[in-house]
């Protein structure tokens, strides 16, 4: 790449070899367009050159053609995240579509909700004995399904987001696990001794204790996975973020939590 | 603007007011870098004009600038969504670095989402007589904090969004609290039912209905208040998304669920 500003403002005798990019950031097609995008802006250049498979040279692709790309893979990574439908990607109709509009895009993910709802609710029920047992575990439920939904969606975003960027999910699950794992342990580690320290029931501050390291952990497990199993069903892996994997995870916190106090009692 | 490529390619005697952008996208000092990138983008442009406050020119903002912006501006919405710490904007980094700055990294909002859940096991704890008279009220404890939850994410990424590329917050609100409610309803006496239909009690199936609309209403206030308290403070308005929101937005709804419950009751 020479720029044309560059181009100009040399003087005569100055040779086009010292203008030039002499790496200039390349693309074969098929690259993912943001994979692309990223490459542009790691080199400092505002261009990409396209070239084939065999590495000729095929055209470049214009500064204002990966603005747009950008801007549009931006507002479908938030789209996503925030479970609309797809097709209210451009964010200023998004927010200042009338009323009906937004009813229906919003609803239809709403509604998976609601049924995995229902689904945790059949979920709690069949610990109904426990729960009368002990009406303490009960305190800690919205707890600890927040908690591993928090460290799920960390996980999601780094993955989602290194995947976009051109990161291999092998090179990321390894470190991920680790992380997850001690993050685990350590939120269950402080909450365990505060459990006990406020309602003074030692069998509570363990159950608590090791749900938390086991859900938290799990989370992190789950969202690696779920981008996975999309990917490999030919799906959109970035699905795997968003209001499903809530859903997926939140039931599995609360299965983690009555199964660990089922095994304790 | 003229670009380069169109001034050299021109035949001799075209006139330069043809190939210029008679209305290029013009940006002042102050402008919020996202908004200003937006502007190129809408114009099709690939560099912006930088004017002074009295319309002067005062410079051009270079593609590859624009493009540098935007990916930045793209990994901090996914970086607070993810409730990271700031300085691992960087996506590459955060995807690939070692396991003990993972942990830095993401702990500090797991904390305060620890302390969260703590508050959330004190409120339940002060229903603990009603939960004992109706243990049915347990079950539908997740689901109703996460619909609301979900409700108000929708709500968020619309308005963080709409704010981010210049829509301003009264042109959002009227709309986006009608959908709010509209939605809450919607869920509302698609779950009431439902609850009867399963449980066949129908104090809780009202009690849940009642609660499904109350929350996920009130979420969509919260995802469009927080915001406009920090941005009033000070602060940045995008914190009121993310882990932060979450929390308070789960307290709430329990807040809003066994106040209806004991109303009723």
């Amino acid at each position: 790449i020479v720029r044309l500003e560059a181009l100009l403002a040399a003087p005569p005798r100055q040779l086009i070899g010292d203008l030039m990019d002499r790496e200039p950031p390349v693309v074969a097609p098929g690259v993912d367009q943001e994979v692309a995008a990223w490459r542009a802006v790691r080199h400092r250049e505002a261009a990409l050159v396209l070239v084939d498979a065999s590495g000729r040279f095929q055209g470049v692709i214009p500064p204002d053609r990966l603005l747009a790309i950008l801007l549009a893979e931006h507002d479908e990574d938030l789209t996503r995240i925030g479970g609309f439908m797809k097709d209210t990607a451009a964010v200023r109709t998004a927010s200042l579509e009338p009323v009906p509009r937004r009813f229906r895009h919003r609803l239809p993910w709403l509604l998976v909700g609601l049924a995995g709802a229902f689904v945790a609710a059949g979920f709690v029920a069949r610990f109904e004995e426990q729960l009368q047992q002990m009406l303490i575990l009960v305190f800690f439920i919205p707890g600890i399904v927040y908690l591993a939904d928090a460290v799920g969606t960390q996980t999601e975003t780094v993955v989602v987001r290194g995947l976009s960027v051109g990161v291999p999910l092998r090179r990321m699950v390894a470190r991920e696990l680790a992380a997850g794992l001690a993050i685990g342990l350590a939120l269950g580690m402080t909450a365990g001794p505060l459990v006990y320290l406020l309602w003074h029931d030692l069998d509570v501050a363990l159950i608590v204790a090791l749900s938390v390291s086991a859900a938290c952990s799990t989370a992190t497990l789950v969202a690696m996975l779920l981008p996975w199993l999309l990917s490999m069903s030919g799906r959109d892996p970035a699905f795997g973020s968003g209001p499903l994997a809530t859903v997926v995870q939140d039931l599995l916190s609360i299965l983690i939590y009555f199964g660990i106090a089922t095994a304790l009692m």
